[in-house]
């Protein structure tokens, strides 16, 4: 089961593929995409929307996820950030790529066990979980590998609870 | 020259095709695409890709044009437009289909002559420049085509400046 998160910004996207084989989490790519705020919009939401189309032909992916978002920045940001998410899920969508999406507090919760843990202590356990040497940079790309982790961890909760 | 008016809206988005011969402007194909609110967002702006995709393909337009909306309406309103935004505009660029956009104040401009028209004035100068024996229904398409109509009246305003 590949998993294929996605950290939109309306500067960076990150994104990351990770592998789930039973309880063990692996890392199979991560990257991340510059989109310059020099440019017109339209260009930069077909260059994120051609470059996931890219990353889903060569990972085939089973489930992607999002974070969902929108606080703590302002309204402008957030509105750039809707179009980028919007050209996103068309492509999941046409690639019949099931979207989950997550809270902030539940990536958090998923993945230190409390909604107030820090950016760092989440990263931190990306880097532990996926048994990496050094955290991925841009952050994003980290950010993205922790939105795959969290709907790994949901997964296997549901599955816990559905064979119980 | 075929424009392409669009307006979208998360629950209905009109579209409007019109040619312009000279001074003279003439309605092609309009119509309105209902997104129910019902479905998930990812399908229902698919859809809206998909349907945008088929317009272009039968009409080919020289340009597009968009409000640049956001007034007047709520923020979760907002970020849900501008998820179907992103996703018309990655379709546009695809299909490399120049796009403008224009804030409601300008098409009132450009139709009724001040910026304070109301809307209703707006949809009975589309209907008398595109000489319309009734106003299209729902309202969205009058919307879409007053964007389009705008934005050739737009063209005709540069050109007498070019070439004075």
């Amino acid at each position: 089961m590949k998993i294929l998160g996605i950290d939109p910004g309306s500067s960076v996207t990150g994104f990351g593929v990770i592998l789930i084989e039973g309880s063990r989490l692996s890392l199979i790519d991560a990257g991340a995409l510059r989109l310059p705020k020099t440019r017109a919009l339209a260009p930069r939401l077909r260059d994120a929307a051609d470059r996931l189309h890219e990353l889903i032909d060569r990972h085939r992916p089973d489930e992607a996820c999002l974070e969902t978002v929108f606080s703590h920045i302002n309204v402008r940001s957030a509105l750039v950030l809707a179009h980028l998410r919007g050209s996103l899920m068309v492509e999941l969508e046409r690639s019949a790529v099931p979207l989950h999406e997550y809270t902030p507090l539940a990536i958090k919760k998923a993945l230190v066990g409390y909604g107030h843990a820090s950016k760092e202590q989440v990263r931190s356990m990306v880097k532990r979980l996926l048994r990496l040497r050094t955290l991925p940079r841009p952050n994003d790309i980290s950010d993205a590998l922790a939105v795959a982790v969290c709907h790994a961890h949901v997964r296997a909760v549901r599955r816990r609870w559905e064979g119980s």
